[in-house]
């Protein structure tokens, strides 16, 4: 019999209405003859509401008990879930991340999962039950309870479709799918029907939110089909695959706006090896997340240097900087706080030209000036000035036809 | 190293401010040389909480589910209890249940402990840490969650304190040890110093509400020193011991008041072997919990049999001994629902004469009137109207000198 693995957010499972409808969904999959496992997340505001808790009698919760305390919030979920299930006449039953011994190393509130036991999954899925795990939790070698960090529930949900060789891991959440770009932004951006998983994580790590990173690696790796959908209609959403064939004939699959960013430029930097590596590694150890880093020589001797943070990084990463400013040769600082960077993504660039082409016009034409860019395989990126960034990304969108399902855009030229 | 054990119930740990309270009385006993474990309940209201979530997606939740819902209060509670010490700079570690495999049987909602590993505590109280263990709850061999029932805090309290051969177990709640009677009513009441086991348990199943009788039973058996005191205040509370001989000069050690109850009459039941057996195995049946009964021959061939229940279970007893009447050849029903039921307790009662006159000449003089009496061994119970409940258990109450400390009543004779 074909598994099917289900996995509902925080927001789908937040009040008895949403679980009975959620769980209407595990009994729907039920009668297409699926055997159903249900991943839930804590309830609405449940893990921010034990956090602030927790800040109110520790300012430093350590994270061992961080994650005793967390990981209730996911049990609660399941149990209720199943208790809804039973109600509506379907037998229904309940485990946490250590019930079905799902092992992870110890690093609390970050631990990464090593192994699942699926012999009690295997067994209340043959009795004919609907078999729920708590979301986002594990236990390590010493029966601890451990956390996978944020976006848990969905590297749960993976992994266990994983291990139990799942024919797809549905993934439930507010959104129906995964868009060209915000839809917010951009009003007529399209979902897609199909996205690599290169793609996704490129878009993850570009702030598309809908999941989270680790999830998606985890997906590549063990060839998990994962279908993005929405909790509140029936329709089909996203499905994240491998690379097939078709994807190639599509140059750009989504474009990404990240606002809220930084750009510090450190102006005269002694140009000698290990210079690069002293600075980047002074700001790892103030805990700054560097984005994207352009370095350019002036002369033999001098190099400027340019890194993107989030604002909420700024601060530190100024304070780190000026710390070792003079020990690389440094001149000056400049800080621009009012950026933001504009992305386009897909797996057509790897056998396309003409991409970054079409991209700048797009912004020339619009009247745009592109501060700087920034390329991988299949992604390029143009920081902007944050007040143009809403018009920059339309006009890349219009370029691109994200606007337009995949199969309706122009052929691309190869 | 000696080992103190104690437990906070739910209104001492309800908020970050009475944590820490609570965590500076286990840094008190550390100071004092103590290895110290904490138990601790759901914090406030929690419980109910979680319990009419359940409701409200199952109005009949299935007990697996529903323990493996509540017993997340009490993770929640030790969790926070343990980041509170660590803040104030002590070592702490919590554990579910699970965690110290708190082995009991698969009742779900009401499980039994059959034992307890005891390994882990151990090894981090020498290496100096606080140990905290969630109340109420244990897994079965299965690894399925159970509970404890009503007080099942108290009792992990207890078998803790057994197991682990601690010199005491204190129970810190909201009242400062046990009185001589409900001061609420009986404003003299005074504070007993020490309580014998037996007397204790009767004074429980009567309702005096500070601890639940099981874990007075389990005490008893194992000989733990229980030491019911305030979470609020630094005095000492009330030592429940095993009976020493001083106890002997006391002939009551305590009264109680029971309100809310009913007695029904069966009138003229026939008189033969099985009748009574038949009549109470069908109440067990509709789950109505009996307190006493009372039966008298009123010719060779017919009886009356009246028992007592608390108010709330008299409509489920109405109905099944209508149910049974015609069986037993009962010819009519008496309900009154306006009594109270006021017991003196004492295990001087064994070896002294005149405790029940004391008792009844009490009454008599207040002018209340007795409406039936039972006894066992250490205790004497009168049902009396309900309207006339307090003036009665103040008359006794006067009568026993409850007003009084247990060594400057008036010696009672042998």
């Amino acid at each position: 019999m074909a598994i099917i693995v289900q996995k509902f957010g925080g927001t789908s499972v937040a009040d008895a209405q949403k679980i009975r409808r959620a769980a209407q969904r595990a009994i729907n999959a039920v009668k297409k003859g699926f055997q159903v496992v249900i991943v839930a997340s804590a309830r609405g505001q449940q893990t921010d509401e034990l956090i602030a808790d927790a800040l109110e009698v520790n300012p430093n919760p350590p994270k061992r008990e961080m994650d005793q305390l967390l990981s209730t919030g996911e049990q609660q979920s399941v149990s209720l879930f199943a208790m809804a299930l039973q109600a509506m006449g379907y037998d229904a039953i309940s485990f946490t991340g250590g019930q079905i011994r799902m092992l992870t190393d110890s690093v609390h509130t970050k631990a990464r999962i090593k192994s699942v036991d699926t012999t009690r999954i295997k067994k209340h899925l043959d009795e004919g039950k609907i078999v729920l795990v708590a979301g986002f939790q594990g236990i390590d070698e010493n029966d601890d309870i451990t956390t996978l960090g944020r976006g848990g529930s969905d590297t749960t949900a993976v992994a266990l479709a994983a291990v139990l060789k799942a024919q797809e891991c549905e993934i439930y959440t507010d959104v129906d799918g995964v868009y060209t770009t915000d839809p917010r932004i951009f009003k007529k951006a399209v979902k897609l029907k199909q996205i690599s998983y290169d793609e996704m994580l490129e878009m993850a790590s570009l702030g598309a939110g809908v999941m989270h990173s680790r999830s998606i690696e985890f997906g590549k790796k063990f060839n998990v089909k994962i279908h993005v959908r929405s909790s509140l209609e029936e329709k089909e959403g996203t499905m994240i695959i491998h690379e097939v064939p078709e994807m190639e004939g599509v140059v750009v699959s989504g474009a990404t706006i990240q606002k809220d960013m930084a750009k510090l430029t450190l102006i005269g930097v002694d140009n000698k090896p290990g210079n690069a590596a002293r600075i980047f590694a002074h700001l790892a150890k103030a805990k700054v997340v560097v984005n994207d880093i352009i370095q350019t020589e002036v002369s033999d001797k001098k190099a400027n240097l340019s890194f993107t943070v989030g604002t909420n990084d700024l601060a530190p990463a100024k304070e780190a900087i000026t710390e070792i400013k003079d020990e690389v040769g440094c001149d000056k600082i400049l800080v621009h706080d009012d950026i933001a960077e504009i992305s386009v993504v897909g797996v057509g660039m790897r056998t396309h030209y003409g991409v970054a082409d079409k991209m700048f016009n797009a912004l020339a034409k619009a009247k745009i000036n592109i501060d700087s860019i920034t390329t991988s395989e299949i992604r390029i990126s143009c920081i902007v000035k944050q007040e143009q960034a809403e018009k920059a990304l339309e006009a890349v969108c219009l370029a691109f036809e994200l606007d337009k399902a995949a199969e309706k855009r122009t052929k691309a030229k190869k």
